[in-house]
């Protein structure tokens, strides 16, 4: 689909709440579709009343199902909930990764929850921009709250995780968990941290050492909860830190802060995006670079050297520029 | 340090093989240093020597001890080893990486090996290739064979031993690891697979289950091995399977289609983040950019258009080309 009067319609649909239309433009989205400038443009003003919560943390460590409990207290307080699930899928995975949304089947036939899986393999760094797009047309189809869960903790799902308002880490008492989630860089980005499964030994002792962690940090101290979320135990007590932290976020102007800062780079990220596809698209037909390409191939040119004749050659990369999109 | 007489010198001086020259423009390589296109310029005609195999899995599984393992192996046979250690490392995990690389202490004193760790924190995605440019150090200064060993299982890790001649993949018997491996592709990419803690339970009949999985992909059959790295146990065995693949990757012509890949691969990728740079560096500058980017910051103007607006000013565009490097 090209852009024009269908997308025009599919966006007013959805902004009317008809809910065929969400998952349409969410398609269209994920598929990098030409119509996508076109949809963000007319859903802009409609965007920004949402707040998003990014739930990561190692594999395993009940993600899903804190999510599934979060998601039915918000129900009970009558917010409407968009949840998106950024799994490392591969056609092996379908099975796994479906039993892990099972559990979400109570929420599947409540049309004030949207549940959408989003794959990070073969995304090839794209992912953090599309993921941002789709939360994007949540927030404008009127959802209250959208909750972004990734599997793994790769450069990647950082990236999506980053984007959101606030971020909950999710660990188990199980030392290699904290050591994992530490490494990928998580306790940078923690808002709260949910101990979850804290039946487990070492629970407490755990808690106490990300408390002496986080006292270290500057700013607003970051609260430890101790769950259980497959027996709904805490959360609440988790779902009341959200709160909290939010209302500080309104107050000091945090969240205005890490708006604006998301948007910069987002813009950065997705112009950067720009450049090269178009400088890729010229790669693939032009007929010099091809040469230069089978000489770097063959072992008869190293590929500094081979770059530095593509770079230093001004007019031959001004072809590109007046050609492409 | 720039392009010049020293980076001739240390090139020199590291292939009549001094000691202090390698580590010295490994750094180089790693800081992205100016002379880089030069240091590979020189060493090109004394690379493609060396053999590489890539080691990756899930975390937990053993990777340091089978490498640490195969080394005695190559050692005993009196040929010379690179390793190279790909760490997730932040400023809070040196100390239990730390303890990871103890147990190659014997290594340490052995001149015959040559241990480096390189960090995937903040690489933005350079780290395969400046891996690359590390491995063509190691290759140049004289190494038979090249240890890439990785920890996690994202997509940077996962470029990183795409690029090696060959590639273990190590699982334990929890049956995490293999759902872990397979979501993240490592199945896709496996030459030989190691079932490393054998002694655990689940051991045969996850050999078993893997056995048929590989049976379903055409092509020779990949290789199941049950090791316990941690007691010296099948890594013999381990080893006369990577030997048995490498002359079976000669004699059909795998590695070289799998050399020329990767130095196209290589070679596109390096392009891209040149041309990236020299834009970014652009975008820094750039008053009419930096207005742009404000008003998509105040959420004026969404990304999209934004986007639109600068690649759609050929002129725009075109300025960036003539100024930079």
């Amino acid at each position: 689909m090209g852009t024009g009067q269908g997308v025009i319609e599919l966006v007013e649909r959805m902004l009317a709440s008809d809910t065929l239309a969400l998952p349409r433009l969410i398609s269209l989205v994920e598929g990098e579709s030409e119509a996508v400038a076109d949809i963000m443009r007319r859903i802009g003003p409609h965007t920004g009343r949402a707040y998003c919560i990014g739930v990561t943390g190692p594999p395993g460590t009940g993600k899903s199902t804190v999510v599934d409990k979060l998601t039915a207290i918000m129900r009970e307080k009558e917010l409407s909930v968009g949840i998106v699930a950024v799994d490392p899928s591969s056609p092996f995975s379908g099975g796994a990764l479906l039993g892990d949304r099972i559990r979400m089947q109570q929420h599947y036939l409540d049309s004030g929850v949207f549940i959408r899986s989003m794959a990070t393999r073969g995304s090839h760094g794209g992912l953090p921009v599309t993921v941002q797009g789709v939360i994007k047309l949540l927030d404008a189809s009127g959802r209250d709250v959208i909750l972004v869960e990734t599997v793994g903790v790769g450069q990647t799902e950082l990236d999506v995780v980053n984007a959101a308002d606030i971020v909950i880490v999710v660990l188990t008492p199980e030392s290699g968990d904290a050591i994992q989630a530490m490494k990928a860089g998580l306790f940078e980005i923690a808002d709260i941290f949910a101990i979850n499964k804290a039946d487990r030994e070492g629970a407490s002792r755990m808690k106490a050492e990300l408390e002496a962690f986080v006292a270290m940090k500057p700013g607003e101290p970051i609260p430890v909860v101790l769950t259980q979320a497959h027996r709904g135990i805490a959360i609440d007590e988790l779902y009341e830190e959200l709160e909290r932290r939010r209302r500080i976020q309104e107050e000091n102007g945090e969240l205005e802060r890490r708006r604006r800062q998301r948007r910069r780079e987002e813009f950065l990220e997705m112009l950067q995006r720009k450049v090269r596809t178009r400088f890729l698209d010229f790669a693939e037909k032009d007929g010099q670079l091809k040469d230069l390409a089978e000489r770097v191939v063959a072992g008869e040119l190293d590929p500094y050297s081979a770059c530095a004749q593509v770079l230093d050659d001004r007019q031959w990369l001004g072809k590109w520029l007046t050609q492409g999109e």
